[in-house]
């Protein structure tokens, strides 16, 4: 079997021994408050995983429970804590549009998720800084984040090209159109020069920066195209389908495609993608870990030192 | 414009640097010697450049000129000269049949150009090594193994494959299908794991290892496949069309591709190719001769060591 499969442990150590040198040697300690106003057990997990990985790397993490109608107060209080340098609320909490207001009641100054408005609106506009000297990089969201890493280490994105043009003449399919990650991803991978066909139960869309990366951003057509239409001219097969019994048909996927899932389900028949792929990528969760932390360090940075040195 | 232009001089410095430093630190002289048994002003113009760039590196190159009639005899006293360490011949001198034979009369041990049988025969059979212990690595011909190391330094070998796996998932259309470089090519790429469409005149054909590199090495298949059909499929276009007036259809390459000329022709329209392709590398010539020295020094270490460092 020529197949390689990379797990995520092995590409984000390479983050979290970075995190953990540079948060020794320079003898700082970062704190992360996470409010939990929900009830879901995935969220309860995934607050202990944190805690546990932020441990490790010398981040100071608080989980801070409360009601969903004593959130905002609460997030507006850290906001204004100075020993407090990073937010995150495990979503959802009310639904849709009232989470989405909260997530703009985190300041921008200490968002690690990167769901304000102001990184949203960046992301999609392909604006990378926030200050015109750039001397302080946009934070992105840590699931997409992660998922460009994996790519980065998978040597999707092609060093020599220039910085941002890096994915140009790959084809790329995304099956998840989500705002939380889906759709997102899309946006930056066809900012980094990606063709992207973004898959979701409505259809197709192509998310590219024109013929020659003509555009400074990228644009977004409606196809007719198909799922079996796509995935064989995809060169990267990205799946975050948050169903059991949904698997991509390996028999349309490209030979020597690398195909990543970010699902919590394994939406790749493990054995018959084995044929078919030269790289797979069962899970990507703990490098998205890894890029929280990262994102902290960075905020931490900006709130001390008004930039950063975290790449 | 997004494309990267890529010189053949920036690609080889590091191979030239490499050779020279290797020389001198080792305090070795290995000496080249170039028959020139024709009048073409090409092979003497070769010849010129061979004797500037080897003065460059540390190699001592001596260019003998003798009639064609001679020639097979001069070769077998250079064979048995063990201050000779490599031998190449600037072709053509009699036609096909028996400048192959000529191929063969220089020794496997001196042949820098890689053109014996027994290179040839391991070329195309994908057995990488000359000894059972895997010491001594076979001997590639220079412009085909230029064209290899050209194709690493911009990015479309994936490092993090394994080796003899590196194209998984890359499709390369190679235009020229020559025995001294474009058959030579299409198999030492699909050997690599590429799916390579072939192209002459005389039709297309598809070198390959199977779905998931099943395969230890190539196999061959027909195709009734136009260059239209497949420049639209190729993440890789190499052109190698020895006239001046050919020129690829820009307008059929794929968005992003990384496209090589190798023939003394510009094959590709320099203005529309540069809309259309990711990196666009114009010229081989320097990495070619690189090569040629580093087969050199391999086959020095070869007869005074039994086995070579040069990777």
């Amino acid at each position: 079997m020529s197949c390689k499969v990379v797990l995520a442990q092995n590409i984000s150590a390479q983050y979290r021994d970075e995190l953990k040198n540079t948060i020794k040697a320079r003898g700082i300690r970062p704190k992360l408050v996470g409010f939990l106003a929900n009830d879901d057990p995935a969220a309860g997990k995934y607050a202990e995983w944190t805690a546990k990985t932020c441990a490790e790397t010398g981040v100071e993490f608080e989980l801070r429970k409360c009601s969903r109608n004593d959130l905002e107060d609460k997030i507006v209080e850290a906001n204004e804590d100075t020993n407090v340098h990073g937010i995150m609320v495990y979503y959802p909490v009310f639904g849709d549009r009232q989470d989405q207001y909260l997530q703009n009641v985190v300041s921008v100054a200490k968002d690690v998720e990167g769901l304000h408005h102001k990184y949203v609106y960046n992301m999609y506009h392909n604006i990378r800084f926030l200050d015109d000297a750039h001397a302080k990089k946009c934070i992105l969201p840590c699931t997409p984040l992660g998922i460009v890493k994996v790519m980065e280490y998978v040597g999707v994105y092609n060093p020599i090209l220039p910085y941002g043009n890096r994915l140009h003449g790959r084809v790329v399919c995304v099956i998840n159109r989500s705002e939380i990650v889906g759709r997102p991803l899309a946006a930056l991978l066809a900012n980094d020069g990606a063709k992207v066909y973004s898959v979701d139960i409505n259809g197709i869309q192509e998310f590219h920066r024109g013929v020659g990366l003509q555009l400074k951003r990228h644009e977004v057509s409606e196809t007719t195209l198909k799922v079996e239409d796509v995935l064989p001219l995809s060169d990267v097969v990205i799946t975050g389908v948050p169903t059991p019994n949904y698997k991509v048909d390996s028999s349309k996927i490209k030979d020597g495609a690398v195909c990543i899932n970010f699902s919590t389900f394994k939406n790749f028949d493990g054995e018959e993608i084995k044929k078919k792929a030269s790289i797979y990528v069962p899970a990507v969760g703990k490098v998205t870990v890894a890029m929280l932390e990262r994102n902290l360090v960075r905020l931490y940075d900006y709130q001390t030192q008004g930039t950063s040195t975290t790449a």
